[in-house]
């Protein structure tokens, strides 16, 4: 029998799990600050809500099985569908938009590799009901404020982000053929991972010729480093119209961002024309968070999906979420040296120099009171010297101990001794454990 | 496409999440007010880790299936393999004893019934290393703790325990065979839920005569109200000099919970000689939580499992568990008036009279501040009325709303009212974020 968790699954020893508790932690206060409320749905679920409507990669990593009932079931990959499902059975009597987040294990069954793993938290922020791009905006602002909150800074990390919309109007615009589109969106989605010519070679492959991959080359530069400044034709008036209503509303929204974030929004934000989420439901703004030195995966991804909901079953609402796993996030803060766990240290350990009774009860009463003030209490279990108690308390981090000295447990009187200074005190217990 | 969950499985909505939160806070504080440290494991678990020793029920009900690598894996039905395993592979280097918790959430594949769930969320609190009865009464107190956290009292809740050793050496004092045993225990078993003459006619049936029914019944109600007063002996001089030892152990368990409770025992826990739990492995003082009107199942069971860690595949170390499920537990605090869920009302909500690009920014200006100041913060995506922004405030609960006035957004003055009581100042923005 191994002693060991399956492959690709962890186990969260005390230490592990105070470092994904701090994690969860900061996802919690952000999303309530944005006033955000908390939902959770179930681990099964039924297959086809991931083959109806998830991407091929993420079917070909179905944990899925039939359970006892003859049910075709999956552990999740991924929360938007339940969240759809959710929202969906109750969209007439929810009020608008609806603000929900949830912090959901996920499992996929991928290829065994090194540092892949098969399970992992996500973060996963929606908003339903809101079509304005205000609301993107606050969306991104809320993943953005989570690493601000983990003491990252715009030093360290940066959103991405794009509108496939735009991206297919700059295409048309060099007579790019609408059939060779996706092939486009393919090549672009590796950009920043190959280099440029590597690029330029695929995207001749896929039927660009040299002034048409120079000229987007040239709209991806100048939309990075000017966070705008292109103005798309394709000719088409109703088309060009919509354009230019995308190209207004991603202006305001980096606007909106800079108000939001009280900081520039090139800081947080960047226009990047290259940003092409895989998943097919995305239909506006969407965005990914890296660190800006390029070591990691994207840490966040995310964006508008307005056609999800009534896909899902439920009425046509516009909808946008972004999802943040702990993993690259938590090699991101533990390389920044940014990862507190939180281990809270034990407040008192309450012992005795004495093997009589009476000093056994005394610390078990002694305990029991400062529990009940809310301290956080140990003791030991069997007699042994006050040196080894003492002892014992430093391996608990205890801050401080209580010592009911012999003959003294029933005067009411204990010491109370600081374990970092070592600093004595003798107190009243009734008097002292109320303010303990 | 149904959007529902699957059977026996929960949606958590705001409401229900908040529920479960409120459970999850009071158990992590009083486990935090024990020293217990929090860790967690894989819901999925290799099948065997439970066939080779949880019990019949459990491994009929398990929900398992074969993985894509031809792996037999297992939905996690319990948390108590996981924890030995885990222990088991540290258990050199981890400082005894072993004090952990964790809030798992585990599956069963039960029959489909009413109000029957095929998950639930279980306070697990586990102590390992310390074969000494003062664990016992620290483990049952931390678990009495739970229900004081959470409104309960002792007119509400009582802790049955009870010990095999003792059970054995009563029916062998009353010369039962030593082979009936196991179908006296189930008899017991099933005492408090049915009449009495039901158990005594199934004790006859196990071979029992009328002389030692009455007998068993005799001792059973002697120890229900004096908390003792038996002297069970069988002749055999080390069997008698082990339940010596046994009795003394248990009169130390009352002391030593009386100690911690800062109450008689007896107000909490009540020795009853007819607790016989059904997992195999539990080796010394058992214990279920009941509400006194017998209205529900055990809300929570746990006991000595001294040899749990050596059958895991680790060293031979002593010891003790409790479960406590979120089903029965929310069940009764409904009952009693005390469920309160976590739902946080939101601090401020950002208004604006007027349509103006200006105002919209200062909106989202304010926004931004009160959230870095850790304030909880909404506003509305698109320009309504101010009339109607205040209701969406309302609806989401906020306690004031911040507004800001037409021409307003430039001068750094701001109108901030009272949501509950209708009370209005004008502050200047900066001087009053600082305090907000």
């Amino acid at each position: 029998m191994s002693t060991g968790a399956l492959p690709g699954f962890r186990d969260f020893y005390p230490q592990e799990f105070a470092e994904r508790a701090a994690l969860a932690r900061s996802w919690r206060d952000v999303a309530r600050r944005y006033g955000f409320t908390e939902y959770d749905g179930p681990p099964l679920e039924p297959t086809e809500l991931y083959t109806k409507k998830s991407g091929e990669e993420i079917v070909g990593q179905l944990y899925a099985f039939t359970d006892k009932g003859g049910r075709a079931v999956a552990l999740r990959p991924e929360m938007t569908p339940t969240f759809a499902r959710m929202v969906a059975a109750r969209a007439n009597t929810l009020p608008k938009p609806v603000r929900w987040f949830s912090i959901p294990q996920l499992f996929r069954y991928e290829r065994q590799q090194r540092g892949r793993l098969r399970e992992h938290f996500q973060l996963n922020v929606d908003i339903v009901g809101e079509p304005g791009v205000r609301a993107d905006a606050e969306l991104v602002c809320c993943a953005l404020d989570v690493m601000r909150s983990l003491g990252l800074t715009s030093d360290d990390v940066v959103a991405r982000f794009s509108d496939r919309r735009v991206l297919s109007l700059i295409l048309l615009n060099h007579r790019v053929p609408r059939a060779a589109l996706p092939a486009v969106y393919a090549v672009l989605d590796k950009f920043h991972r190959q280099p440029r010519d590597v690029s330029a070679e695929k995207l001749a492959a896929a039927g660009l010729t040299t002034a048409q991959t120079d000229a987007l080359f040239a709209d991806v530069d100048t939309v990075a480093s000017t966070g705008g400044g292109i103005s798309p034709a394709t000719g088409d008036a109703a088309e060009d119209r919509a354009g230019a209503e995308v190209l207004a509303a991603i202006e305001q929204y980096q606007t909106h961002i800079g108000a939001l974030m009280g900081a520039p929004a090139r800081d947080w934000v960047q226009w990047d024309l290259t940003i092409v989420r895989g998943l097919a439901y995305y239909t506006g703004i969407v965005f990914e968070i890296f660190d800006r030195r390029g070591q990691l995966r994207a840490v966040c991804g995310g964006g508008r999906y307005d056609g999800l909901l009534a896909a899902a079953g439920g009425p046509d609402l516009p909808g946008l979420g972004f999802g943040m796993g702990d993993v690259v996030l938590t090699e991101l803060l533990r390389d920044r040296g940014l990862l507190k766990p939180d281990l809270a240290r034990l407040d008192y350990w309450v012992a005795a120099d004495a093997v009589d009774a009476g000093s056994a009860l005394a610390v078990a009463s002694i305990a029991g009171q400062l529990r009940r003030a809310g301290r956080s209490v140990e003791y030991a279990f069997r007699w042994s010297s006050l040196a080894r108690q003492l002892k014992a308390a430093s391996t608990a981090h205890a801050r401080r101990a209580v010592i009911v000295k012999q003959g003294a447990a029933g005067s009411g009187v204990v010491t109370v001794k600081d374990l970092d200074t070592g600093d004595e005190e003798t107190v009243r217990l009734e008097s002292w454990i109320a303010q303990a």
